[in-house]
């Protein structure tokens, strides 16, 4: 199953000049969306993931039924105002605009596995900043898991040593 | 499995007299997560949903787990600006502050069952406004599921007709 033939390509969005990869086709597609996070499963379940983190809204999209089928929890990471108890935030640049992330601060246990797992690897800041959050509550990152990975913008090169799964990838 | 045990309850957020029901310790639970979980996939089931239908960002964490254990689609609701192709879409008031959802022209066939998945029944204004964009689009909607409903907020009431189920809930 080419799960390629599922993602939509649009022209300038959100922004002049940016190519922007539509994945709602292959979420509106019940085969497609299911083989797209088996794969991601797959992933986890080597990494020995004890819960997924996930940014939002996107990540909720395929870490959740990840989540789900390995009976592990989900954390979501949002922005500012969403989470009602005490949080830890990182701050940073991304794509285009800058973006300011929060996690409840009791959220991730001391060693416990963790997997990342978003629609998008770009330039890698959302992940970058994820990473941080979820480090400096002790947790230990086993794996980053995307959908689609843009290889010109280099994500994969500012996740360093750490262990990146993508379904798909794009020059 | 008593599932109430996994909401926290916050007074005040996100504004003052409100008491704000939080899920993310049940999502936290790997058990809890999978049993409300599976509880809304035993009512689309019921329902011989087609397609899922979820409003942003708390209706992805449970309509898209569901979507993909049943190898259904899934059709995000969205606000403005974050869906790239043509959409439709509807203005209303909720329980605080209003808000507007679209959803993408393409996203519902003709007489498709659609189940509606959030995780908040508080005045129904959300779900009423995703039902006409469903109906709009010519959708037949089966069903609404929640995970949690705010009895004296009476959206059961606004929702008329509709099939309406939810995991728990609070006077």
């Amino acid at each position: 199953m080419n799960l390629k033939n599922y993602i939509a390509e649009i022209q300038d969005f959100p922004i002049e000049g940016v190519l922007f990869r539509d994945i709602t086709p292959l979420m509106n597609d019940g085969e497609a969306f299911f083989e797209a996070t088996r794969r991601i499963q797959e992933f986890a379940e080597t990494c020995g993931a004890e819960i997924i983190v996930g940014p939002e809204s996107r990540g909720f999209i395929f870490g959740c039924p990840v989540a789900v089928n390995m009976k592990i929890g989900f954390v979501p990471v949002r922005k500012p105002g969403k989470l009602p108890r005490k949080t830890i935030s990182y701050k940073y640049d991304l794509e285009y605009g800058s973006n300011e992330l929060h996690m409840h601060a009791d959220s991730i246990k001391k060693g416990q596995k963790v997997l990342i797992v978003d629609d998008l690897l770009a330039t890698g800041g959302t992940v970058e900043a994820t990473i941080k959050l979820v480090e400096e509550m002790g947790g230990e990152v086993v794996g980053c898991a995307f959908l689609i990975e843009l290889l010109g913008l280099e994500g994969r090169k500012a996740l360093g040593n750490y262990n990146v799964f993508t379904v798909m990838s794009y020059e």
